[in-house]
């Protein structure tokens, strides 16, 4: 998209709070750019302000924290609307005990887009009108043992959860793995319904909420073109839509 | 590693033959890079000269086609040992028949480093002196049915292999899948292996060839600072080590 135009497009990875601090520290001087894009993190007051006194175009892609400011546009689904459609639809199947598993907090002091899916799946919950016990919402590593540690955290739970809604397919292909591998039915015993859609997540027929990146990532490239162009946009926010896939790791809550 | 040393890092994806014509015609007019990186496919004789005439240090991370050049510099896996490794190793266990599952080729005319794999596969099995019938190298799509379509295309196979390379953990999540829901046991039936080590594979117990893209990125990155400061590196290619890691899906032949 951008190369096609005659754009360059400059990769800069923020892995850690260092990294994050100097970039933002020597952005406004270091260079001329176009546009920025912003992509999947928390932005703080400060660092908006950064980006506003830039004088050029800023694309949040699943940002937040960007405010309505000319030449700030943002771009991403709505994760808690995406999470309450999860839990409706796992009501409607009869399900009651739903727990939730995510990854554990960012060491790098990170917020990430996909945690406001955890606020989404608490409104969720509320809005069915169903309790959330202590303990339900479990924060697992970011590591090879992330499956086992959600099962063994969900066994300890009472009353036994009848499905599981995952922030991410990264966390329910692993859990699903580790419910078989431990013998429990996928659906029948527990739902697992994951986020994402990534390719392996249709190859293993794991239930999911689809949304797509590139599209969002095209829609950026384009806003940075127009923006940059001297356009003005009338939108300063584009939700992009998501999909429930039902697969084979939802079914019907079992009979008690 | 390229940010921490001042240097921004410019990406261009060539998704195609007109992204990647157009990339070569139009890059040694273009700008003033210190350095260009490439990855992963090959470079044929005239997009490697083109890379000579630009009078700047080339890299070649997993790229066939780069030769001994002052200022080129190769670095990657080999393959072809990786794959003679994972043959013997799956010899050593018993298994005579053994199939190779891969990705149709590329509609877009790129000849992948992934794609020795195959080559070192063959050589593998005549190593060991082991029959390697017609069909038993698949070529699957690279979409959700990739695993059906191995499962089908193996079971039309005599004499049914008990162990299967894939040439990616790509193919061999989605085959475990689609065996273990055919009811096959993996490994008991038939062993499967896959390629890369990927977090996934390591999560689902697949066995794998771990090697470690991070690792040569940042051998790429230092090289491409050296030679861009005019050192003189003693070595045009750069082995990045793989490991065999023997997990759930290998196990010994079934005996008949």
């Amino acid at each position: 998209m951008l190369a096609s135009q005659g754009y360059d497009l400059l990769s800069y990875r923020l892995a850690n709070a260092d990294q994050r601090r100097d970039f933002f520290s020597s952005m406004p001087v270091k260079r001329n750019a176009d546009a920025v894009i912003i992509s999947s993190f928390d932005i703080s007051e400060t660092e908006r302000r950064t980006l506003e006194q830039l004088g050029m175009p800023v694309i949040g892609v699943n940002t937040i924290g960007l405010t309505e400011q000319r030449d700030m546009i943002s771009i991403g689904v709505d994760e808690i609307i995406a999470m309450r459609q999860t839990v409706h639809q796992l009501a409607g199947l009869g399900h009651r005990n739903i727990a939730f598993i995510c990854k554990q907090q960012d060491s790098n002091g990170f917020i990430w887009e996909a945690d406001q899916r955890i606020e989404g799946f608490r409104l969720g919950m509320a809005a069915e009108g169903l309790n959330l016990p202590d303990g339900y919402i479990i924060a697992v590593q970011d590591n090879e043992f992330a499956g086992a540690e959600a099962l063994s955290s969900l066994l300890a739970l009472s009353p036994r959860p009848t499905a599981v809604c995952c922030i991410s397919d990264e966390n329910a292909i692993p859990l699903v793995h580790a419910l078989r591998s431990y013998g429990f039915r996928v659906p029948e015993d527990i739902s697992v319904i994951g986020f994402d859609d990534w390719p392996m997540a249709q190859a293993l027929n794991i239930s999911t909420v689809r949304h797509d990146p590139r599209s969002y990532g095209a829609l950026a490239a384009d806003a940075a073109i127009r923006l940059s162009r001297g356009e003005i946009l009338t939108e300063s926010c584009i939700v992009v839509p998501t999909t429930l896939m039902l697969r084979g790791t939802t079914g019907p809550a079992p009979r008690d």
